[in-house]
Order: C-alpha cells, then sequence, then structure tokens
C-alpha cells in the first residue's frame, strides 16, 4: 500500500511517498516542490498542481494525506498555506485517490508516540523508521514523510477494523 | 472588455461577470456555485473548479478579479477560504487568463466611492451601477460583482495609463 503525504506550502510543497510491505515501511521518494516568490501566486499554484499530478502519474498512490488545520496560529501565512492545500485537495479528488486528514496531534503520537514530540524529534524519528541514509531536508519533506507513515498506520488499522 | 470577479468560499462562491463597453458597465451573468458540507472538502473543491472552468471555457472574459486577503480576521475560515481562493487562482493560470487583485479597501472605493462602506452600501451601489431590476443574493454574489466592476476600472486606467 502506497501513501502519499504532502505537508502543503507555496514556496516549499514537501512530498514523501512510503510503501507498507506487510509491517515494513520503506520510502519510495520524497522531496519538495519549489516555487519562487518572483512568480505570480496563480502561477505558484499551477507549478504545484502541475508537479504534484506528475508525481501521482508516475507513482500511483493508494492513498494521500495531509495535516488537517482547522487553523493557523500564524494568521499571515494562514491564507498562502491554504491556497496550497486547495491544491493538494483538489489534485487528490481530480485522481480520485482518497484522501485521510489528520491532526499535527495524530501524526506526531503515530510517528513519535507523543503528540507533542519536537519537530528534532519527528525528523530523528522519520529517518530511523525509514532508514535513510540522512535526515530529510528541508523539515517540511521530513513533515511530508511524517504524514505519510501515519496515513500508512491510518490505513492499516483501517482494514484491521473491517476485517473484525 | 469582461472581467469575471469572483468571491471565493468552499460553501458559497459568488461569480459575476461583467462587461465594459466604452463607459458603460453590464452585469452579464451572475450567480454562485453552492457545495454541501455533507460532501468532502476534496469533492466540494473540484466542483468548485469545474463549475468555475465551464463558467470560464462559456463566457470567455478577459480578465478575472478577486479580493487580495494578506491575513484573514476569522482565523477559523482563513484555510478553508484560502482553499477555494487557490483553486480560483489556478483556474486563471490553467485558463492564461490574467488575474487582478485588489483589496477590499480599493474594491469598496472603486464601487461606492468610500474605502470603508458598509455591504449594504455595496448591494445598492452594485445594483444600481449594473441597472439590475433586484439586489443579487446571496451577498457573495454582490460581493463577487463589486469585484468585477472594480477589475473593470483597473482595467481601464491601466489602458489609460499605457496610452499616455
Amino acid at each position: 500500500m502506497l501513501a502519499l503525504g504532502i505537508d502543503p506550502g507555496t514556496a516549499i510543497c514537501g512530498y514523501g511517498l512510503v510503501d507498507m510491505q506487510g509491517s515494513h515501511l520503506k520510502a519510495v521518494e520524497y522531496g519538495a516542490i519549489l516555487t519562487s516568490p518572483k512568480m505570480q501566486p496563480q502561477d505558484r499554484l499551477l507549478k504545484i498542481h502541475t508537479e504534484l499530478t506528475d508525481i501521482i502519474k508516475k507513482y500511483k498512490p493508494d492513498v494521500m494525506g495531509v495535516e488537517q488545520l482547522f487553523f493557523n496560529r500564524n494568521v499571515t501565512t494562514a491564507i498562502p498555506v491554504g491556497q496550497a492545500r486547495g491544491i493538494v485537495l483538489l489534485t487528490a479528488a481530480q485522481n480520485n485517490i482518497e484522501l485521510v486528514e489528520r491532526t499535527p496531534l495524530q501524526i506526531k503520537q503515530s510517528v513519535v508516540g507523543y503528540g507533542r514530540a519536537s519537530k528534532e524529534q519527528i525528523i530523528y524519528m522519520v529517518t530511523k523508521i525509514l532508514h535513510l541514509p540522512e535526515p530529510p531536508k528541508p523539515d517540511d519533506v521530513a513533515d511530508a514523510l511524517a504524514v505519510a507513515i501515519c496515513t500508512t498506520h491510518c490505513m492499516n488499522s483501517l482494514t484491521w477494523r473491517n476485517r473484525l
């Protein structure tokens, strides 16, 4: 089961593909879609949409995961983050891929085992769980991989629940 | 010159097409794209994207206008508004339509002549300027028409400036 985790942002949109084979997790691909502040806002969103669609067409994930945001503590970034997040959700719907939304607390709980884990702890555990040669950079990529790990756990527990 | 003004929202996405012939403004079409809260968030965004694309293909506007939001006073709605706004911006870029972003103050100034105008004053002036048989409803449609009016004014002044 292949999960595509996304950490939406206009400047940096992190993505991570995690494959679950039994109880084994493997990072298939990860990186970030970057857009320049010199570009028009609509062209930045178009670039995110195009590259994300390409990733989906290439890897054909079974499920997509994204952080659930009820509000953004930083009000100045809430609109651009919301815009990029809208593109991610649209791309999931356009490609008919199941979407899993989990709160930051659930994601940290799933990856570190502690809902109030620090950024450093998440990066450390993502690197360890996926046996990465080095910590993924920038942080947005580690966050996207954390979302992908949480998404595989979530899908796994749903599968189990359905079997009972 | 045909301008498509949008008031982005996930539940109600208002739109208004205003044609400028010389100094005369005419409402060509206006309404709202509605999505149910019973739908998945990604399906609501897909509906907005599909219907907005249909409107663009049908009317072929020369320019699109949308309110510029640096932050949203209501933090709980900033993410969903940002998501819908992201879809609007993407649709403009996908259809290669020029996008004009103006602040709420500029829009009110353009329609009412006063940057701190009330919602009632905007609805009254939109109805009057476009010779509508009755005030457009819901308010999101009046807002979208106000954005379209402001966009025609903006394009007109840009044209004049280029001629000097």
